[in-house]
C-alpha cells in the first residue's frame, strides 16, 4: 500500500504539529474533574473575558452568517492604518499572527534558503520554516532573551528571514530601542525582518521600542501584531501584519481570499476602539504580575522578569511532575520543556483570584514532588 | 532598494489573487447606491440567512472569547465521525474548504511535481498549485464538465494530485457513480485523488455519487466538504477534509493549530444536526432553479443544467457589459471569463424575489447592450 506520509514534502514529514495548552474540557475528561473547578493559566489569554462591546459588534454581524466576509477585510484594514499611522496598502490581515508567520515563510523561504531565530523562540517559527524544508539557524540565547549581535552574525546569504519576538514568548524577555536600531541598521537589506509584538500591548514605560517607528526607514521590516492577548479575542483568530506595500502585496497573494471570518473582522474593528478593556487589561496584568513575582519569592523560587501577560518561573527541578501535580489540582500551566527549558513552567497572568489558587497549588505541588 | 517581489517564490510572484464575488458595501460605495437596494447572488451563499439555531450555538460560545479555540476540533470531528461513518482520525478541519485544498497541495506538491484538474475548475485548484510552484495540467472540459478519460490519460509519474469537483463550480456539471468508480479504479494508488464535494448537499435523486462511499476502498482519496453553502455559514469559514488516517495526519501537520476559530467550531456542531434548515435550503434552491430556467428560456437564452445552488447562463454575447450594466440595477452576479467562459454569467440561486429582479434587471440590460 501506498506510504502517503513518504510521499509528503521532506519538511512536512518531519513536522511535529504545535502542542497547544491543554484546554478545559480535555483535561476534565481525561480526570474526571468538574470543568468549573478548573483554571487555565496556560495560553496566555486574557483574563478579563470578552469585552461587551466586541460582544455586541458580533451580535451585530450574525444576520450575515450566511455571506462570505470582506476578503478585502476593507474596515479593520482602514481602522488598523489610522491607528498605526500606514496606508491600506501596508497592511495584511492574518487568521491569528500564526497566519502572518506562515505567510512570510511561505513568500520567502524554500529549500536552499534559511532563516533566522532564536533559541527559546515561538514554537511556531520553526514550524513555519520546517514546513517550507528550509533551513533554521537557531541562535543561543543569552539570559533567555535573543543575542541580537549573534544573530546578526549568524546571517548568510541564503538567509531569507529573521524571526525577533520582543517581548519573547515564553520567556517574556525583551529589548530596547537602540538594540532595535542597531540590528536593523546592520542586517543587510533585502533580509525580511520580522518582529513579532504579539504581546507588545502590555509593555509599558518606554522599555520596550514600538515597530511602527521603523517601517517608513526600514523597507525589509514587517511588524506582526495579533487580537488574541490584550484585545481579548483569542478564539476569533486576528493578526495582522505592517510592512511595506511590496512585501504586504506578496504575503496578501499568498493568503486565503477568505483568511479571516466576519464575526472576526467586526469583533476586531470593535476591540480596537475599545480603549477601556485595553487599559483595564493592563492595570489586571500589572498587578497580577507583582502579585505571582511576590508568591514566587516567597516560595524561594526564581523567574525570568517578563513584559508579556506571562512569566517563566523556574520551580528548581524538573518540571514535568510539577505541572501534571498541578493539573491534579485543577491547574493548568505550559511546560516549555520543548522551549528548551526544561525546569521552568510558564504561567499566564490571570485574574488576583487564579494567581492565588495556581500559587497555593503550586506550594502543595512542590512540597510533594 | 531590494525588490522583494523578485525576492518571492517563483511562484508566488506569479500568483494572482483569488477575485471574490463583489461585496455589497463595495458596490454601494463605487456607485453610489443604497446597499439595501442591492442583491448579491455573485457568491453562491444561502439565501435563507442564518439559522436561529447556529446563531444561539454562536451567542452561547461568546463568553469564552478570549480562549484559545480547541485546536483538536474535538466535538465538531467528533459529530462528522458519526454522521459520516468514518473515524475521528480521518478528519482535517479547515478554515472553509480552501484550506484544505491549500494543505493538500503545501503537503503532496513541489517544483517538479504536478496536478491535474479540469477546465473550467474552481479557481482555487490552480491558485494552490501556482503558490507552491508545481505544474498544472489543466485538461480540456467537454460539454464544460470534467473529461474523466482524458484527464485520468494526463496523469504521469510526475503527478500527486487530482482536484475532481463534482458538481463543478462555476459550471455545476456533474459526474455519475459508475464514472468516479471506473476513474479510482484507474488512477495510480499513489496519487491523491482530491474530491471536492462543496455542493454536494443540493445533489438529490442519487445522480451523483457520495464520495464517502470510496474512502474505505480508496485510500487516496479525499473527500472535501464545506459550510459555507448549504449549511449556510459562508461567514465563519469552515470546511473538512475525509481521508484515510494517514492522509489525514499528514495534512494536520500542516494545518495551522488554530485554523478554526471557536465560533466557527460552535455552529458548525449546530449547523450539522440542523436537519430542517438543510431541507429548506434544498427546496428553496430547487424552486429557484426551476424559476431561473424558466426566466432564461423566456429570455432565449442558454444555460449550463447545474446540479449546485448557482447556474451559468449563456448570455449570446461577451458577458463583461452584462455584467456591469446589472451593477448598475443594484444585482451582483459572477463574471467567468477568468474561468474561460467569457460569454457566461453564473448566478447563484436566491429566493424568489430576487431570482424575479434578477431576470428583471437581466431583460432591462440585454435589451440595452
Amino acid at each position: 500500500m501506498t506510504d502517503f506520509l513518504a510521499l509528503a514534502q521532506t519538511g512536512v514529514q518531519q513536522l511535529s504539529p504545535y502542542v497547544p495548552g491543554k484546554p478545559v474540557d480535555e483535561l476534565a475528561r481525561e480526570l474526571n474533574l468538574d470543568p468549573a473547578n478548573i483554571i487555565k493559566l496556560a495560553s496566555n489569554e486574557n483574563p478579563l473575558g470578552a469585552s461587551p462591546k466586541t460582544r455586541a459588534a458580533i451580535e451585530r454581524e450574525l444576520a450575515e452568517l450566511t455571506r462570505y466576509p470582506d476578503g478585502n477585510g476593507f474596515d479593520l484594514k482602514t481602522l488598523l492604518a489610522q491607528q498605526c499611522r500606514v496606508q491600506l496598502d501596508q497592511v495584511t490581515l492574518g487568521n491569528g499572527s500564526n497566519d502572518i508567520l506562515e505567510l512570510v515563510a511561505r513568500a520567502y523561504l524554500a529549500p536552499g534558503l534559511n532563516a533566522v531565530f532564536s533559541e527559546h523562540a515561538f514554537a511556531v517559527y520553526p514550524l513555519v520554516v520546517q514546513a517550507v524544508n528550509a533551513g533554521a539557524r537557531v541562535i543561543p540565547a543569552r539570559q533567555f532573551g535573543h543575542d541580537l549581535p549573534a544573530m546578526l552574525a549568524a546571517i548568510d546569504d541564503k538567509t531569507r528571514v529573521v524571526f525577533l519576538a520582543n517581548p519573547n514568548n515564553p520567556t517574556g524577555t525583551w529589548f530596547g530601542p537602540q538594540a532595535l536600531e542597531d540590528f536593523l541598521a546592520a542586517v543587510p537589506p533585502s533580509v525580511v525582518v520580522v518582529l513579532d509584538e504579539a504581546y507588545i500591548e502590555y509593555a509599558v514605560g518606554g522599555e520596550l521600542p514600538d515597530g511602527l517607528d521603523y517601517l517608513a526607514r526600514y523597507p525589509n521590516l514587517l511588524v506582526s501584531r495579533t487580537f488574541s492577548k490584550a484585545y481579548g479575542l483569542a478564539g476569533l483568530r486576528v493578526g495582522y501584519g505592517l510592512s511595506s506595500p511590496v512585501i504586504a502585496d506578496v504575503l496578501n497573494r499568498v493568503r486565503q481570499p477568505f483568511n479571516v471570518n466576519s464575526l472576526a473582522l467586526a469583533a476586531a474593528c470593535a476591540a480596537l476602539t475599545d480603549t477601556d478593556y485595553l487599559q483595564r487589561s493592563r492595570e489586571l496584568n500589572s498587578a497580577g504580575m507583582q502579585q505571582l513575582e511576590a508568591g514566587f519569592a516567597e516560595l524561594g523560587l526564581d523567574w525570568i522578569p517578563s513584559k508579556g501577560n506571562f512569566i517563566a518561573v523556574d520551580v528548581g527541578r524538573v518540571a514535568g511532575p510539577v505541572y501534571q501535580g498541578l493539573l491534579r489540582e485543577g491547574v493548568i500551566v505550559r511546560p516549555v520543556a520543548g522551549y528548551g527549558m526544561p525546569n521552568h513552567l510558564r504561567v499566564t497572568i490571570g485574574l488576583a483570584t487564579e494567581n492565588n489558587r495556581f500559587l497555593e497549588a503550586l506550594r502543595l505541588v512542590l512540597a510533594r514532588v
